[in-house]
């Protein structure tokens, strides 16, 4: 049985949670979190040296990481994944778009909201606010495109809705009116509507120890 | 004969050339400039519409985006890209890891230090300096890896190491000492080394006009 590193509340590691649930696949989960250094150990970097969560180790000890390499692995062969090079690139640019345009804003103004205290979020006031700018460019991009498609590639929901719908769905902690993006909210619908989906904070049927493990 | 939206400072859009040079694919080039703010602007968000370069038109029309999405669709089977599913994600583990954990410090400290004037740089003193210790650790981790292997992924040339060669190059211009990462230096120089590799500033032989086109 394959072990995953990470925790609940990092959407990143929500993107694996939800493929492996989506495609039945039994795991264990080390609860390896952020908010407490863990994936910077030394401990953790023998594992994945990158220093990052999520990782997930197979039964013969290979690591991959990087949630974009995860879906890209887990998805192949399935439906989850397209056949036609063209439609695979595009589930790839919309892959690599969350991870440059949209988490960097979305995601980091959610951590910063939820767990900063409020001298540490008026230091970073600035920070946050240059965020909230660029994260609203990012909801908008998909917004003009999800009022014209159901998916955002392949003209079906693929690894690509998995990877925005992780930290989409939670925008709002950030301090995101996804209200002003009704064609996201409908996909968004859309998304929690596919077989074998789970929520952020469900993981019934999964065995979940803390790190170390 | 397809066209390249971009220019020749960004490491994103050299990616593209890098792998169109390889390929000996011929290209014309629009030369939409970061600097001057075009790709934000309306007529290019009309082409690709998360305002970004490099972007890629085709002859029929279509548009593609993203230069690690670019990088996929033109590896395609050529040998920039293994066949295994395993090697295929360990390439796109890297490629992810060069969007989220290296380009954001490595490539925005190379363009504040290029591009700032001195009071800007001022204001931007805590966010430099906590860009550099980012992209240390991105070199680290690429220190630790290119140590022990010749390349980044799948025992061999892939996309993966044109990906990382694209910033990685010119780290200097943004403050990071190379000389402190000698397994990261010759990994640079079996890259250059590569049949149809090109400069960053080398263009010959592309036919190149000014943004619009």
């Amino acid at each position: 049985m394959l072990t995953l590193y990470g925790d609940l509340d990092s959407g990143n590691v929500y993107k694996v949670r939800l493929i492996l649930a989506r495609l039945g696949i039994a795991y264990r989960r080390v609860d390896t979190t952020q908010n407490r250094g863990e994936p910077q150990s030394a401990a953790f970097r023998a594992i994945n040296p990158i220093g990052k969560i999520p990782a997930v180790v197979f039964d013969d000890g290979r690591m991959l990481s990087e949630s974009g390499a995860l879906l890209f692995y887990f998805a192949q062969d399935t439906a989850l994944f397209p056949d036609e090079r063209w439609d695979q690139a595009n589930v790839l640019r919309w892959m690599f778009f969350e991870q440059y345009s949209h988490e960097p804003y979305i995601a980091v103004n959610r951590h910063l909201l939820l767990h900063l205290g409020a001298a540490e979020r008026t230091e970073m006031a600035a920070r946050i606010a240059d965020n909230h700018v660029r994260g609203n460019a990012a909801l908008a991009v998909m917004e003009q495109h999800l009022a014209r498609h159901d998916w955002l590639a392949a003209g079906r929901s693929t690894i690509a809705d998995i990877a925005l719908y992780a930290y989409t769905h939670s925008a709002a902690d950030g301090g995101f009116d996804l209200s002003r993006y009704p064609a996201v909210g409908r996909w968004l619908d859309r998304v929690r509507a596919e077989p074998g989906h789970i929520g952020q904070f469900d993981e019934a049927a999964v065995e979940a120890v803390r790190w170390p493990g």
